[in-house]
């Protein structure tokens, strides 16, 4: 008998659930096992994760070449790069103890790069920053996690998301033994988070025992691609005030913004409703999404508010130096998307052409994918205004939810898992973050618009006659 | 009043404790910032984290040198590198998705490199050994608290450490609400690991209703510097078995013996005693140590024993899937520590000289340090077999312990920060590693011997002084 089954281990780790990486991704590795000669696609289409380096976007090219110059510092006596880049590694080389990229280093990150990173917050909201408040992680995912590591007890403590949510803050409430508090968003309100639904989940949560400690708001949206109207925003901030509730803001999609309103912190809109010393605020940005799309770099930021009481902090920082310190590479990434060339520097015209390109196809493959889901019978969808994502409704028979549940399935795990075996596209159930079947039959998906545009095309006509075919087999009547 | 405070956030992370970026680093830190005038050094010696590239240590060439060329491809066109780097690189970059080091992994990690570590267990232990059974984490840390959120449901759970032990595995078991059960190691006996003392720490707990569900062993070890011999492993193998305990091996300084004997795994012992599919056992290895020294990478591996029941290593996955993957820069710099240059490759001659300089210098430097310690009364210090630190005992007067107390501060602690402000040394007491005071008013603390060799002596000389000043300060009598 071994020592660890899964009866007698940590079952928060049981009940915790991933599915971005669950069910269906683990389906798709066995299906590429499987081979592909028996099947009408040749390859699986990964749209299960914002993972855009991985189907085929080009990193930019500036911050790849001042990292290679830090790696190897050689490359500083080399002719290969321009000269703003080596310019730019040795300012960075100058700021590390003994000039060198491989130490450990502050555990809340290299003091330069934070200081790099309030310029860049000063810039965006106009708002002076400490570099004092901002903390580098492993991606945000690290700080996150942190944070609710430090706001959760136990299962009285309820922290509010919004449904659809995005499950790492499920997983990490159920890891630290916390109560979720849904706020369910409305589809037909293009997924606003209104008072009244934040007042009915607080006061629900009330009934069943649990204090609602913070609210988790994730703008631009993941899934769902929306974003928040800057005074939905305000009525954010005012709740969370009344009800005396930490907030947390996940704005990693910052620089995805696809329609004509610019992005809005909520940094700023706390500023303006001169709240900043009153309301507990963390924010979190990475350079896994925006233009660079390094996940691979496991970069990030988070920064806290002033309002954040200072032996708080000194918590906060021990939290971080049990793990010493955010990989290094990721440091520096995170210094370059703060701190990009200037117009007039010789990278500059490069890194221009290579970010706007990839925001301007991004927003193309947005509007292709919203227009061919809409243009379905059954599918629904809002507009991609934010993020790298869709979620559309898919509305389906009474005959396909009994044969799910025939085979012991979500209907949303059934119709993705069978879009999956049918075209090789890999999606992830809207049940993965939070929406259950509603009473029409309705459930939902979430899938990237992250293929090259002409797969993007091609995924979307697959999935038409998919949806048609899996409509025959199942129909209305 | 604000929402968080000391006294409502989460109580484990108040109770943490992690010395090694603790007390001692923050005054160092806060005497940089009032600087050196009016002081007899010039700079702080950070002698309290295993931190080489940080104190000078140069960083392998070859491992820089791949790296940078898959951060920027275009250097593979370039004529910069030797051959076999862009050999190397190229390889690596054909089994990237869209051969880009930009997007996030499998969550277990790259399978070919989880290939190579595997051929470089099979090559260290000769035991045949399995991919799947290999985890990439962001540093050895990484995996270890991982194991240890797995393992630990409440505080009737008990985790088996040695005492002294690295603070990371006090923090973690007190971060997820288990209990420490502590098993002392014997200056005199070169802190053996004896099972006289395993059974008395395993009783003890029993009685006081704990259930020991672990064992933690650093070998080489950390704090201490000493090497586990091969019987004394043959002991600890079968005191797990008998008693139903995983055992946690921590191996992150396999390459750093300075001895005869060549570093054993337990991977190797388990094996030799035929209960590799009875023991489940952890083993971590890690970049940061050894002649690499690449701390700043965060890069390092787990290995899992094939006695590790299917069911619960895919919890164990799911885990690591929540933070997505581990860096992927970490990720290849596991790749080129155990796959290094061969003999006959054009890079070979100049890796082998840098890695036996390092190695070497090091064991020079192990030796000035223990032979400086052990020349000064009421001091002594066990032989630095391995790893990156002394570990040695400190004889003070009862003057000197009722002063301390008058300062309300451990004799430790306060000899430790004496040692700081008079010579800008800055080493960890050894309560941060959990030995207390003993009766004769001993103590110890930890110290690296990572400092340049001109340094080092130079330390050794002023540790000197210092102490006999100390001496004559609150002398025996």
């Amino acid at each position: 008998m071994p020592v660890l089954t899964t009866e007698n281990i940590n079952q928060a780790i049981i009940n915790a659930s991933y599915e971005v990486r669950g069910r269906l991704v683990a389906r798709a590795g066995e299906i590429e096992k499987e081979g592909f000669e028996n099947r009408p696609y040749k390859e699986i289409i990964y749209c299960n994760i914002g993972n855009p380096q991985n189907l085929g976007q080009q990193p930019i090219s500036f911050v790849r070449s001042v990292l290679a110059c830090l790696t190897q510092p050689k490359l500083l006596e080399s002719n290969v790069f321009p000269k703003d880049v080596i310019e730019r590694a040795k300012e960075i080389k100058k700021e590390l103890p003994c000039g060198n990229l491989g130490g450990y280093s502050h555990s809340q990150g290299l003091r330069f790069i934070r200081q790099h990173v309030a310029e860049f917050i000063e810039k965006r909201d106009g708002i002076k920053t400490d570099p004092d408040n901002i903390y580098l992680g492993n991606g945000a995912s690290d700080c996150i996690s942190k944070v609710l590591n430090v706001l959760i007890r136990d299962k009285k403590d309820g922290i509010m998301v919004h449904i659809p949510q995005y499950p790492l803050y499920s997983a990490a409430i159920t890891l630290f033994g916390g109560s979720r508090v849904d706020v369910n968003m409305d589809f037909k309100k293009g997924f606003a988070l209104t008072v009244e639904e934040l007042e009915r989940a607080y006061k629900d949560a009330v009934s069943k025992n649990i204090t609602p400690r913070a609210l988790v708001v994730i703008n631009p949206g993941n899934p769902t691609g929306c974003v928040l109207k800057y005074d939905n925003m305000k009525e954010i901030v005012q709740f969370c005030m009344d009800k005396n509730l930490v907030l947390l803001a996940d704005e990693v999609y910052q620089s995805n913004i696809y329609k004509e309103n610019p992005f809005i912190s909520f940094k700023k809109v706390v500023h303006d409703m001169k709240l900043e010393d009153k309301l507990e605020l963390f924010s979190f940005h990475s350079v896994s999404k925006g233009f660079l799309g390094e996940c691979g770099r496991r970069g990030g930021y988070m920064e806290i508010s002033p309002a954040i009481n200072k032996d708080v902090k000194a918590q906060i920082y021990k939290l971080f130096s049990i793990s010493l310190c955010a990989n290094l590479d990721g440091q520096i990434v995170v210094d370059v998307m703060v701190k990009p060339p200037k117009e007039g520097d010789e990278s500059y015209e490069e890194y221009k052409k290579e970010r706007d390109a990839i925001l301007a196809s991004l927003k193309r493959r947005s509007e292709t994918l919203v227009e061919a889901f809409n243009s379905i019978e059954g599918v629904q969808c809002n507009p991609a205004e934010g993020a790298m994502y869709c979620y559309p409704r898919i509305t389906i028979s009474q005959k396909a939810v009994d044969e799910a549940k025939k085979r012991n399935l979500k209907p949303d795990t059934f119709y993705c898992l069978e879009l999956l075996e049918s075209t090789g596209i890999c999606c992830v159930p809207g049940s993965g973050f939070g929406n259950e079947l509603e009473s029409d039959n309705s459930f939902y998906f979430r899938t990237t618009f992250l293929p090259a545009e002409d797969k993007l095309k091609e995924a979307a006509e697959k999935f038409r006659t998919f949806h048609s075919e899996f409509m025959k087999k199942y129909p209305m009547q």
